[in-house]
């Protein structure tokens, strides 16, 4: 049980009295705040309570002196250190019990988890920390806290996570949008995190959209089912976020999308609450739901969805293949998407990321693959798939097939752990100056050798031009589809050795327009999974046409007249 | 070749002079159209040179007795037989050589196939003929008619193959659009009619979406890739009319609509082309090309598209399975569609339906079960597949489990040329007063049983009130999901005996109207891969929520300023 308290009232003019919740009644240093959820690092990836390991802190060290050093570590911030401006605008009476504008709350809700996010907590700069955070308890709250967004022009911005890492959450109000908006809001979702209804018939459940992936799958758990969906921040993502923002999962090639699992959604626009038809499948008209879904907060606030659920797998097979080259590789794992095999995992590490990441011989590219069911044994499946890429040339050590029941051993299972620690241990690169990112796209097969080739000198030259450092840029396949792959790259350089993490900041934003440029000049999407937000719409805007972008917002218009939904987003 | 002769001019006023071809040079009464296509039926389904088999009539024949009996067959129309009003406004002189206004251009593009289309074909009655027939050449020329429409206030319906069953090619300029309009002019894109590249790596296709389906497959051939999208239309309809009303294959799981097979879409709008990137997939924003699909030709005028292909199976295994009643069967198709094997074909056929397929042992719910593949071997798969639907009583002939390369023969393949058949036969039935249709949803597998049970209730007693018929409503499944069943039902009654059809599409009107009410009603949508058009508003209106149908108003608007792509259609 937490103890509930009033908040201490701040001294600006217009401000309400709020009350708000304590973490531990015994800690009074902790900060104030409505949310329910264990306290999180404000600054960066987990809970308060989560810590690295010495062999996590160890791999960190190794790496900034492979990079060649980076710089000492900054302090750790502290709620108290940043100064922030007291709320731009009064909230109603009628909302006080679910706003809050207490600094814990205001910084939490400051950021997404990108470098620059984290970069930015580290040097104490939050100068768009929203001027209230809003934790409506039901959709009628909802509905309340857009009536009045509308009408005094606060730009609303919907908060699931906050694990986005192409600026979806900050309210940056800016640029064109400086003058609009008289202050700003963050709605987090956190209350609506239940399953309400499982179909066990159907395999189907129908979700609030706050809920996390863990507390998702928790209450699967008894129905024997599973949504099957493990992004990277999986442990701090929601349901909703997903949705929004057309959220890639684990799993590597058929249904990988959050998308495909979408039976309806429902929605609080600034004009209404909209609920599509639950259905299996639909021809009637241009689907609604895929309006929704990646519509990134911009048309209202996702409420629940129906989404398909699987079975939990029984039966498991993997294994690594090693290539001769990249080329090999990237045939085999192309027969492969093409086999209509449907492999579960089916991850290509290039001679870059086997290095980075440790796996296989370190130097041949490696193929992570892998085959599940809940219905039946895969061996056939594995066994072709081994023939398809014996075709050229694939190599595997017949004792790595795993068993089953074997999974969480191997070279996949290792490589899952360490992909589900690294925001953990980007947090104390940060700190001590290194940039560690990523980004990613998806590109047809017949184009992927020159996109490839262009994506790597182009960003590979951008990074050493703009940091100095000449660190590789490794790529892997997250997906692949039957048309082409999903490559995603990720580099490191060392930003900044002085601690100030401004220089590393405006370093990386250069970083970000170059290889926004790189992967739409040579034929990609400017995102497979990570959203638009506001740092990829100098690619978004080159790869969908002007005309199709004022048709989405025409759209818009009609859901959100006075244009308050996470505005600078998307649009 | 055909020789090309100068038509007829009308006498009224305002009306240019334009060129037009004669099908047959020897044939001096053959109808002048603009046309390259094989001359039509332009009352009904096929070409003209096309004619139903003695076995087939018999057929008809045999249904209209089981029926109790249809009146007299009508004549078969004639071209002279309409007194068509000439043109309500005069075409612009630049326009003229891709503009038609014969007789036999207006009538083979005044309805689709609908039964109400076909019989009011027989009754010589074509109140809602295009103005005009535009047969473009290039982009160019769409968007100088669309410019001249726009500014005329010219209604444009985009016109693919004209085998739309829902009023989706009909210029119905009454009701609320009477007076918004001055004319109307059907697009006809058959001279979009090429596959532009092949790219055989990523299995891929830039093709036109004029092209009619064995047009497409035949351009495909040398490649060894297939687009293995067949539709019952398949002879007669084209790519540009699958995406824009969301088509449903005849592949029962997995890529089933045509939505999963666009790469990207090209389309001529009011307000400028659209071209989507080229993807395998992507993650940037709300999807483009889902707007574009299932738009009904009221947003613009799709050009091409990049569709996903395959290779051609190499590997087949189909069978019959029965069962004993329609709970079991339901159950065993379940525990197919949720196994993730995928299964080609997985059409259910209830106990009214084997009837009247004259399938299986003529009573029992019988499915019909295949795999392909052009990779392995299928066995594993279909022995599995077999298991399961043993698990719920189903039993199947050991000798109908076919071999490689015996596809043709059997259960399926006979059913497959009856399905192909059908458009022709419905043609004499129409003829003749009966009314044959179908209709269609999708709904989940937890409401079933009571959608199925509900909606041949709703339906049948609707039918037998309407008609005076006790002919049952038969149902089997075109699709299965994971979630859900594609129900499709169908239903003969007799409509009129006096050989005055006017009755039968008044009651046929009456019935539709049952069926949109009844599958919404009990859960499901108002259409899965018959599209909207003009017949499935009622349904559509109460299935997807008004704010949402603004919102898609909403992009319509700046795609199409003055309002004249196919209006009427979906909004």
């Amino acid at each position: 049980m937490r103890a509930r308290q009033a908040l201490s009232t701040p001294d600006a003019e217009n401000r309400p009295k709020v009350t708000g919740t304590l973490l531990e009644e015994t800690t009074t240093t902790a900060p104030a705040t409505l949310s329910n959820k264990p306290e999180r690092r404000f600054w960066g990836w987990g809970y308060l309570r989560d810590s690295i390991a010495d062999d996590e802190k160890r791999k960190v060290d190794a790496l900034l002196a492979w990079l060649g050093g980076g710089g000492a570590a900054v302090s750790e911030p502290r709620v108290g250190d940043f100064k922030l401006a007291p709320p731009r605008i009064a909230a109603p009476a009628s909302l006080t019990s679910i706003l809050s504008s207490s600094a814990y709350d205001r910084l939490t809700h400051c950021y997404g988890k990108s470098f620059a996010d984290v970069a930015r907590m580290w040097m104490r700069e939050a100068f768009n920390a929203p001027d209230w955070v809003a934790f409506p308890r039901s959709e009628s709250e909802i509905v309340d806290v857009l009536d009045w967004a509308s009408r005094s022009r606060v730009a609303v911005v919907p908060f699931g996570g906050g694990t986005s890492v192409v600026g979806g959450v900050e309210a940056a109000l800016d640029g064109e949008t400086r003058n609009q908006y008289v202050a700003s809001l963050s709605l987090d979702m956190e209350r609506f995190d239940r399953v309400l209804e499982v179909d066990r018939i159907s395999r189907a459940a129908r979700i609030q959209a706050g809920v996390l992936g863990p507390d998702l799958e928790s209450q699967l758990r008894e129905s024997g089912l599973t949504l099957r969906h493990f992004p990277q921040s999986f442990q701090f993502s929601t349901l909703g976020g997903w949705i929004a923002t057309r959220a890639g999962g684990h799993y590597a090639t058929l249904y990988t999308h959050i998308d495909d699992f979408v039976e309806n959604t429902r929605m609080v626009t600034p004009a209404g609450v909209i609920e599509t038809r639950r259905l299996p499948a639909s021809g009637a008209g241009p689907a609604p739901d895929r309006l929704v879904i990646g519509s990134e907060g911009t048309l209202g606030v996702i409420t629940e969805a129906w989404m398909r659920l699987q079975d939990r797998p029984r039966f498991r097979a993997s294994t690594s293949v090693r290539f001769k080259n990249m080329q090999a590789a990237v045939q085999g794992v192309r027969a492969l998407s093409q086999s209509g095999l449907h492999a579960t995992n089916c991850r290509l590490l290039d001679p870059a990321e086997v290095v980075f990441s440790g796996v296989g011989d370190r130097k041949s590219p490696t193929l992570v693959l892998g085959f599940e069911s809940a219905d039946h044994g895969v061996q056939a499946w594995m066994a072709r798939a081994l023939e398809l890429v014996a075709d050229h040339g694939g190599q595997w050590d017949a004792e790595t097939v795993d068993r089953e029941g074997e999974h969480r051993k191997g070279a996949a299972g290792a490589w899952r752990d360490a992909f589900i620690r690294m925001p953990y241990l980007r947090d104390e690169t940060t700190r001590r100056g290194a940039i560690l990112d990523t980004f990613e796209s998806a590109i047809t097969w017949d184009r992927f050798e020159a996109f490839y080739e262009g994506v790597l000198e182009d960003a590979g030259e951008a990074i050493a031009r703009i940091t100095g450092s000449q660190a590789p840029v490794s790529c892997r396949f997250t997906h692949v589809y039957p048309d082409g792959p999903a490559p995603y790259f990720t580099y490191a350089a060392i930003g900044s050795r002085d601690g100030d993490l401004r220089s590393a900041v405006a370093k990386w934003r250069e970083i970000k327009a170059a290889s926004n440029a790189a992967v739409v000049k040579h034929g990609g999407t400017s995102t497979h999974h990570h959203a638009i937000g506001r740092d990829h719409r100098s690619a978004y805007e080159i790869e969908v046409p002007a005309l199709m972008r004022a048709a989405l917002a025409g759209a818009k218009k009609v859901m959100d007249p006075a244009g308050v939904m996470n505005p600078g987003c998307l649009f």
